[in-house]
């Protein structure tokens, strides 16, 4: 079958690889039609990670099942499901608990929990972009999408990871109706922070980039833009909520959060966010840090270390959640919403390609050039 | 009045000031007969915080009332009462969650939340360090004893700070029984955190410290002792949790932390704690970090920053909680555990001593000398 | 002053009454402005409460401070407050615990908790359907508006009672985005738990009732009228719900629920909510239920008992919240909402009349006439 | 092989019955070693529900596994394991959110939510009163136990139902450290719901029977018997509470509730833990109670209703939680305090008996004979 192989640093390419197909009982295998690439995948397409040549990306994955396992009882073939991009056992301590992102089963690290589709560290499992995806525990793992799947499906494939994501970022930080919110980073994840926080009725919600494309999208789904190349946001910040500070805060870019001139300081958004964040404030960080960053601009971020403004954010009485989302935790409710048309994170897509074309939509999204915030790769269209 | 008076670094005195009195018709007037030396006066009496000099020492009292001002219907003169360290104005957004560490009234400085009797920056509030206290808005910040006030009085003035900041340690880990807990610090506030997850029936309780008279008292409790000093503390958690980490961990030390030598890294305990505590397990932190600290090792304690270990504590999908404890959270419930014989925080209890020696037990207590746990001074003990 | 006084069973009239007056030093005194009739005054006006004759009616108050007692601090003459029908210390066991519809202060009588202004069983209070009102522990109780309160007024003043009652019920049912949710009952507090629902993004709201003026209204907010008059109300939400039942209910209609030929029958929501609400659902109540009531149609009813489907209930392992609402827990976030142009609970508001037309509105909104769905009294109206 | 059968109302024996066997690839087959008889069996036994003739008892049940299906990865021959009384398939809607006493795969009756093993309307499964039982989805519903499995057999055993059931009694009233607590009923569910109350460290715990042995054996655990014949147990909790009633209550006896001279009063305990709550207390019904009971006293309890003190309850503002306990949210917590020597539920065995004693082990338990509180079982006791 085709997919989408890594190469080495910023090389892709769409190459023949074995088929994908049913090993366990429990497995279930799906032929993908839409398969997204993520913000995650760049850290991977970078060369930022340990992600080993000749692996298949593709973690946010959709697609209608052709073959399941004899132990498989829920999942039938022809349905149509939407696939978290964590990958979990259903029976360990973490899963049962819904800490699905932290399975203690499924990732043969012994010293790491959670194991995702075509990720760094996170097992030997191959991603999405490719034709066929094997579903480890098929029953557990796999969302049914209802009769109007195909009709949205640039919505639901959103359910497999950044809408959950962003969802997350929003139930870390503690967001309730009528909270005034402000999210750092308007990349795919940070829009669907932005989002979700809408979708729970903030009463304000702010988000900080300074890409024009990005910002203009926010304010679109009612956000309120916030450039930072042109001032502090931490000052706009104060000003739009009486010196206070934001009710909650979102961390949604990670360890190379870089300033408007493209220099790394991986500290910059947890710090503007502790100063952004009112006293007894939530902060809830869904953008990745990496406990070793060999690429990183100094000794400090090379060992996965910031300098962290521990005392402001302990005066301030202030909380923080993080961690990869436990999709499963969200996806059956966005799913909801989208079904009842209470929500439409397709808002986001503006590019839909076919996977022929990843390479050069790798190269367009890493490079953030404008408009392309977010490509769902079409990997074989006839379901 | 008597006083102990702050005359600058390591120099406290008891001397006659003006006598506290009723100044607004919601305060009410307490005759102290017991107030304890905490560990964070000591930040203050080494001259490592802004504390002015000439105020008054004392945040964790208790006593009887004398007086009350034309607007208080709860307290009655002659009640035996507590009082939390910190004080609420009980309208204000903060206090009406329950977040009275945070009050948004009673401290005039706009930048911060919260106030406390003898605290820098918390306020222009006296100590209760002396023979009388002025409590504002007596009828939200006296907590009535019962009649076995006197009795239990050495448990009963544990409510006023340490208990309530020890469980609140718990808390903010989120422990629950069966739990695993690791403390890191083993003095008064330490060895409460450790008491309160044995109170919640945590299954395992470890505790990290280096003083023999601390760790015995942790032992009598039926807490682990960790000795730091003999071999690494991370490794010992490990070996005790069947490699997987405690299910929580609570910091008990703050930014003066230090290795057994005596050399001063703010960051240790809390990347100790993100080793120690297994992947999606939570962390309380009631040890004081300050935004400022001149006099700290490195440029950047200085400013208040610590290096932190971002990337662990993200892959493990940890959570951390900070802040002074809100007392009144938990003071009617720990008061009840004391009234019906479930508790007896006094154990900590070292040194019993006149207000008059407060100088001598100042500088005891801040060496750490072996013994002096902790010290309750009896300032006008004939209530 | 001029006020609505109570002279019996189904008789209202504006009489001079003596002014409303600064009793205690931690009093406020308002101007009012608007102020509501509710459907909890209904009971009383019908006699089917020990309301006494001669008191003053009105609990949905909103106005203008004209004088403060001498220990108030936050409140300041002229500020625009609306004030939570219940009256709360701010200092008790349950007000300090957000449980301020139970305060242990307020209400003289000690088998009861709770206070509210002109209301049966809940203290000597009197309303505030009137020129003045008294309002106890001011900077406790009063919610200070902001600079659009002139403007959104009929939207501020349902903040006083039924826009977080509405909220209650569906806090109490658990109600989280995506559910489906069904309230029975499309009175003005049954019309804001919907509502309540659809801001918090459930999926479906349904809302049961007969009559067309409230079935039309509850269209227009985007949610399911079922006409109980026309087919059985579990039968219509089962098949609307696959059927399951919907996720959570609200009960907002009380003891004097009535089939649609006007039959009194206290189980009818209760029981039909067990059967229209899924296994594990939660069903929030606000509908008033009375210990006792002399009045009701049969012995069990008079007894306050209502034959109840336990049996069902308990099999379902569903669960039940209960009482009235703690208006300040939510209060600060409804204002913050309509404030913040996303929530508009004057949408309800069927008339506006001057304090002189109680009389005659009390005879329509006690009728259920057509249109009649929710009466603002202008009592004073030059602030 | 041999199993305790059911032969129609209050006659059961030993009989041979087909072997249990792995029947799907997911299943365990467990050579059962301890399987207790427990209070709900009583309903079966005395035909007040439609059990079937020729069923076999048990959903207490404790064993080795001596064979797996081809899917189950985690469960190995060998290992000792309890298993919930409750059956999940672990992938439902309901299961993954921790409600695995409703799962909604397992029961195939389409109105039913929750499977059980041997119990009346809870799907076709066998009990465990037997030499062999299958347990379906074995990776999720084994409990594995360590070491010391044999040693503390008898306190493990209570983890497949009475101690998770009387703890989910707790957590459904919402029991938190220093509350005082009232359970209604001192078999063996009531005793684990004070036992649990006790564990979470609650300041006062009553309990309410009239059994001089069940009463005698609460005393010894510290809870404070209260004799129901021998004055009203309202009042006595009243007494015990400063007339405010305890603040969280439980319901441990069900539909078959009994005044001390016999007669069947459904609704009795019900309205006596209304009466004995406090105001804002909240309330957890783990005793049964059924939609039909046809042998019920009276017309409107054959009909699964009771007489309910729906006034007093709203008036108190208090909340129920009901149902059938997740066993699989509190079986590993229950399982690691015993192995860490911190709950010790065998406290409540009163008999050790072959499988062949079942018929006369029966006879006793369902008469209440004196001494009779907890019979396990030894089914095949070479493990």
């Amino acid at each position: 079958m085709k997919a989408v192989v890594y190469n080495g640093p910023r090389d892709v390419s769409v190459k023949d690889v074995p088929d994908a197909k049913i090993e366990r009982p429990t497995d279930v295998l799906v032929k993908i039609t839409s398969t997204n690439i993520c913000g995650s995948d760049l850290h991977m397409y970078e060369g930022r990670t340990n992600f080993e040549k000749g692996r298949v990306f593709g973690h946010e994955n959709l697609g209608k099942v052709v073959e399941i396992g004899s132990a498989v009882d829920r999942i039938k073939i022809g349905d149509m499901v939407c696939l978290p991009f964590n990958i979990g056992c259903g029976f360990c301590r973490n899963c049962e608990s819904g800490l699905t992102a932290f399975c203690l089963t499924v990732n043969p690290d012994p010293k790491m929990a959670g194991a995702a589709y075509g990720f760094a560290g996170m097992g030997p499992f191959n991603g999405g972009q490719a034709e066929y995806l094997r579903v480890p525990y098929g029953d557990f793992n796999c969302l049914k999408l209802p009769e109007d799947a195909l009709e949205k499906e640039d919505d639901y494939v959103m359910v497999s990871d950044i809408f959950p994501t962003g969802w997350h970022a929003t139930e870390l930080a503690g967001v309730q109706p009528s909270d005034s919110v402000v999210v750092y980073g308007a990349g795919p994840v940070g829009l669907m922070a932005a989002y979700s926080a809408t979708l729970k009725n903030a009463s304000q919600v702010m988000i900080v980039d300074r890409h024009p494309d990005r910002l203009r999208l926010a304010e679109q789904i009612g956000v309120i833009p916030i450039d930072d190349s042109k001032s502090d946001p931490v000052e706009q910040v104060l000003a739009m909520t009486n010196g206070r500070g934001a009710d909650k805060g979102c961390e949604c870019v990670g360890y190379q959060a870089h300033d408007p001139q493209g220099h790394e300081h991986p500290n910059m958004t947890m710090n503007n966010l502790v100063k952004s964040v009112k006293f007894t404030g939530g902060i809830g960080v869904v953008g990745i840090f990496l406990p070793q960053d060999p690429g990183g601009p100094d000794q400090l971020s090379k060992q996965g270390e910031i300098p962290f403004d521990m005392g402001l954010f302990w005066i301030k009485g202030q909380h923080i959640g993080t961690g990869q989302a436990n999709v499963k935790d969200y996806n059956r409710q966005l799913r909801d919403l989208i079904h009842a048309d209470k929500a439409k994170p397709s808002f986001i897509v503006s590019h839909r390609l076919p996977l022929d074309k990843a390479s050069e939509a790798y190269q367009h999204f890493d490079a953030r050039d404008d408009g392309w915030t977010k490509v769902v790769l079409k990997s074989s269209h006839t379901p």
